[in-house]
């Protein structure tokens, strides 16, 4: 099977939103084992959206549209799909019920326009939203299919994973089937030295390495029948991988380094406490963003002000005088601090300078302490994380994360 | 004039990395005044590419693509291109002697298949890289223009400002200047039946709305000669757009809430504490996210477990026990809690269930209580944010941001 995308968005071609929807279908559809040749961005306009469906459907047999079923008048994707495939819109009942509630959940009367988003094909398939108020649609005529999905991000991946990767999974036949693994620690051209043979030597599964910020991932994609099929082809390297990378890696399954680490706290039965200056809340928003973390996590105190270091960590103010907040001793009197007011078995800490002011020559911006205290003791570390404030809090957190890890699994 | 854009590669394809080099040029093309209305992503095939390039230049001026000049055998556009314009391709000695000398300064023997990136066009304009080793190049003919740009972000965006953006300006009297409205606490529809008139008879400036979390944005666009004359065209229009809308706006300059609060409390002389528990740190991470904040901004405790609310902020068992964590007093107590612990003359909290689970029927996922006290006393509010917790985690951050402000400019 053969798929196009089309994203449509005036928003878009005026550089205002970055296209994340494509990259996400493009990567689910290459996992489903869709080719996918060409993607065309539109803005909102009647005849050329009319021409890139037109020409997008000349080429493929599927042609997924994101974006413009919104309320509004210059909502038109709708509009031109149904004109291009012969279909008629008129109101459908149930999602017209759907969006009034909606609307009624929010304790808000539902604005009149927003009727025009239940109006969807006669003959189509309709695709609920759970999570906003357009529905999609599916148009069928001679063998190809229109599918329309919402553009707000979360809205189209909740539609495509229960709705649009079903669908699709009936019209293939091989599927690629991917584990991910990620690693923190060491850099992408340390992780590709030692893993040449294995990158070079592969061509069903294939390995890419791509980077995000401060961590590597390798995608390890096997073309085959079914999932326990292509488990059986990749699990020899991804053991190999372990062997070689060590505790390096930290996921095989494309978990966040929270995810893991929330895990490995309620495997071992202990809580944990943060004690954060410059990240400012971010590991803890990285530990709640896991569900379930209420489990093991107790709090976190960010700490911004020296005072509050002070009264909420029982910082000394010598230390914090001789020293300064920015430093090996203060991150150690924080880690240690958060973990006897909270009563957590573990406390880990942060402090540094995230720029762009407030860097010296002896205390440059980028310069972070991270500490992790536990029954065993404190231990701290010194960081040089760059120049930007939010790759420098960015990174700071996923250290302090990893930091945890390390000594959940000593 | 009129542009398109060729994105080149078949790592975009696959989902692998997501296209920003667009975003920005779109963006820049815009503010040069050059008219974008279709983008294309083809993978490094050389007839899907020849395609579109044909199709690309059939329409515009000018066709800028970006990607395929590397030195494997993948890398295809610059020989494509030159087909298309009926172009040759020869070694451009200053080209290769940059090169070599960009591998030099490295201490790195240049690679022979690199050669290859010094093959450009005899008749074209030659863009030097000055990050990397792809040189780009322009092919003119017939009045139309083929540009073609590396790749990798940094390079292709160095190369656009120094060389693209002046050859372009050439070719364009008009700029086009834009100013964002940014708008919280009323959905997008109602933004539109309130705005509607404006909306229907503007054609210079136009505004065009679009949505993020939570939000709206409006986007107003002046095509003039400069940004002085655009100022002129465009202010009267912000200023009905202000009177109507009140206080639920809360930029004419494209800044973020947390960016028009920690301002807010600058000029008013006043700081900030925070009490947070399903925003898990978010809230505090917005603020400290603007630099400058530790003026105003003390501490957030992240109360994420009932004894923590008790132990850092003083809320009552009692309150616990008969209302529950997530209440309209709870919330009330952890906002006064911490503003009487921190010192701050504002304390603001939130407290709510972010799911998937602890939900019931009494108290379903999304049910959100923020708070904020000040020297007046405390106020509350009850919110329903939806059930993804990414989502209501995020919209709960700015609903308690917003409040904030509100307070602030009452």
């Amino acid at each position: 099977m053969t798929a196009e995308i089309i994203s449509v968005g005036t928003e878009l071609l005026m550089g205002q939103i970055v296209n994340t929807n494509s990259q996400y279908i493009f990567k689910r559809l290459s996992e489903l084992g869709v080719n996918v040749y060409c993607e065309t961005t539109v803005g909102d306009n009647a005849q050329r959206l009319q021409n890139a469906i037109e020409t997008a459907l000349s080429r493929a047999d599927t042609v997924i549209l994101t974006g413009g079923l919104g309320p509004t008048v210059d909502d038109i994707t709708k509009e031109i799909a149904a004109q291009v495939m012969g279909k008629t819109l008129k109101l459908h009942e149930e999602s017209a019920k759907a969006i009034d509630e909606y609307f009624k959940k929010r304790g808000i009367p539902m604005p009149p326009q927003n009727e025009k988003q239940a109006m969807l094909p006669d003959d189509g398939i309709i695709l609920e939203n759970e999570c906003g108020t357009a529905p999609g649609c599916i148009m069928e005529k001679d063998g190809k299919s229109l599918i329309l999905l919402p553009g707000p991000p979360y809205e189209m991946q909740a539609m495509f994973e229960s709705k649009v990767a079903p669908y699709l999974k009936c019209g293939s036949d091989a599927i690629l089937y991917s584990r991910i693994v990620r690693i923190y620690g060491i850099g992408e051209s340390q992780v590709q030295q030692e893993l040449i043979d294995i990158f070079e030597n592969q061509t069903n599964p294939t390995i890419a390495p791509y980077v995000k910020t401060g961590e590597t991932t390798l995608r390890i994609t096997a073309r085959c029948h079914d999932e326990e099929e292509g488990e059986k082809m990749i699990s020899p390297i991804l053991d190999e991988i372990q062997r070689r990378l060590g505790t390096f890696v930290y996921s095989t399954n494309d978990e966040e380094l929270e995810e893991v680490v929330v895990k490995l706290l309620k495997e071992k039965g202990k809580t944990i406490a943060l004690a954060e200056s410059c990240s400012g809340g971010l590991i803890a928003s990285k530990i709640v963003s896991v569900s379930g973390c209420s489990e093991v996590f107790i709090e976190s105190a960010v700490t911004y002000s020296n005072d509050a270091k002070m009264r909420r960590l029982g910082v000394r103010e010598e230390t914090l005088k001789a020293y300064g907040a920015v430093s090996f001793e203060t991150a150690c009197e924080m880690a240690q601090g958060i973990r006897t007011t909270s009563g957590a078995q573990i406390g880990a800490s942060v402090t540094g300078i995230a720029g762009p002011g407030g860097g010296s020559e002896e205390k440059p911006v980028g310069l972070v302490y991270i500490a992790v205290a536990d029954e065993n003791g404190v231990n701290a570390k010194e960081l040089r994380l760059g120049n930007v404030r939010s790759v420098v809090r960015e990174r700071a957190a996923k250290a302090v994360i990893d930091m945890v890890r390390q000594s959940l699994i000593k």
